[in-house]
């Protein structure tokens, strides 16, 4: 069998941030199987096969894309950012786990690229310079309770927050029940940026005071990054302000 | 004043890694400031100026690159991966933030790229795929005791870590101590992958178990990522195993 599997991340959004390795799996590969905008982000040749699919079907969507490549083809499974990052990458080797044989034996390829939070955060300063997590917010997959946990976790040992999937009109109310949270534990003036599209013509970047943070201004395209009690802002007046978390950290007196 | 400075995300190592956009802020520039490792992958034109340093000067080196874009220049900071994670964007806003007023004035832009622990993940499957954090484990810049404090917490709540920094000849033990910290945590099954230069020819991927993990399989070029109690290893016969972290956790019962 010589059926092969590159499960590809296409960046944040714009073209002058995906890699050559990225184009080129996508050139060497006939059938695309993904979320749709991420398929549409393609410019496909005549011989290349677009079978785009529904967000919320990771895993019929891996088992899809892995029959057809068990047939001997050679398959691409796209996705937005990194696909090991909250993305197609994960589900893909579930798939294979749970899968017939064969599907073992099958050539697969993971294609890195620029995660959403690296873009936001280059957009903004460097929030990201000192010890960080990230967590998806989306209780679909783990109990809210688990979230919970590792945001106070998190937050009391003094990593900085990436929140991936932080809102969307199943789940309207855990960003703000994250912010409370955090509330309890960091200063009210810990920055919080909302990055939005990073990289993309839409982009929007917002930041506010945890003390003041408002969940609405987060959509599906946004990933949320909250500093550590460490992060500062440096007002550059007419400039936009830069965002940053120092690399260093001082003993406790 | 016009001057100007891009910090660049020059990827794990390899050209096809390195995105469009950096490339394009690398021609953009005429100073380049970097490690002089990351400095030399750079093929510069005869009118682009290198001036490498050693790793550790981190600060001295952005306010020289400073200094010089303050005069009015293009000035290019280079990093390897990204330069947002545990590199130089973070330095270049503390020299802006400590330095003189003007130096705020200056267009500062960040170019994000792949960093060291995605390109690890990608080689071996998909170990990021649930939440993770990312930690520096050097203690030059900040004390150990924060740093145990912190592979227990992200430990202890089902955090993958990705360890940046895991060794060096003046830091010699801090990775044993952390498997050692960690063994008393997580399962010994759980997998530690030593990921070293991820996409260069002289790659490397090991993948031990927690209880047996072996400090000395990393060097200053290994980013090691030990998993959660659930991350998994597909075995695939002659195939390198997948290793991977599911996106779901059932509730406890």
């Amino acid at each position: 069998m010589s059926g092969h599997v590159a499960v590809i991340g296409l960046g944040p959004g714009n073209a002058a941030q995906v890699t050559p390795e990225a184009n080129a799996a996508v050139a060497g590969a006939k059938w695309f199987y993904g979320y749709g905008p991420y398929v549409d982000r393609l410019e496909l040749r005549p011989d290349q096969i677009r079978v785009a699919s529904d967000n919320r079907e990771e895993i019929s969507r891996a088992q899809a894309a892995l029959e057809k490549a068990a047939q001997g083809e050679r398959v691409a499974v796209v996705s937005g950012g990194d696909p090991g990052v909250f993305a197609m990458a994960a589900a893909v080797c579930e798939a294979i786990e749970a899968g017939p044989p064969e599907w073992r034996d099958l050539d697969v390829t993971v294609v890195p690229g620029v995660t959403a939070m690296l873009a936001v955060a280059a957009r903004i300063g460097a929030p990201l310079g000192h010890d960080f997590c990230a967590m998806s917010l989306s209780d679909n997959l783990k109990p809210w309770d688990v979230i919970e946990k590792r945001l106070d976790a998190a937050a009391g040992a003094g990593f900085v927050i990436a929140l991936y999937n932080p809102i969307s009109k199943a789940r309207p109310w855990q960003l703000g029940k994250a912010f409370e949270r955090l509330r309890a534990i960091l200063p009210e003036t810990t920055p919080v940026i909302f990055g939005r599209a990073a990289g993309r013509p839409d982009e929007r970047m917002e930041v506010q005071p945890l003390g003041k943070a408002d969940a609405a201004q987060a959509d599906m395209a946004t990933c949320v990054i909250i500093g550590s009690a460490e992060t500062r802002i440096i007002d550059r007046g007419e400039k936009p302000s830069l965002v940053y978390t120092p690399r260093f950290l001082a003993a406790a007196p």
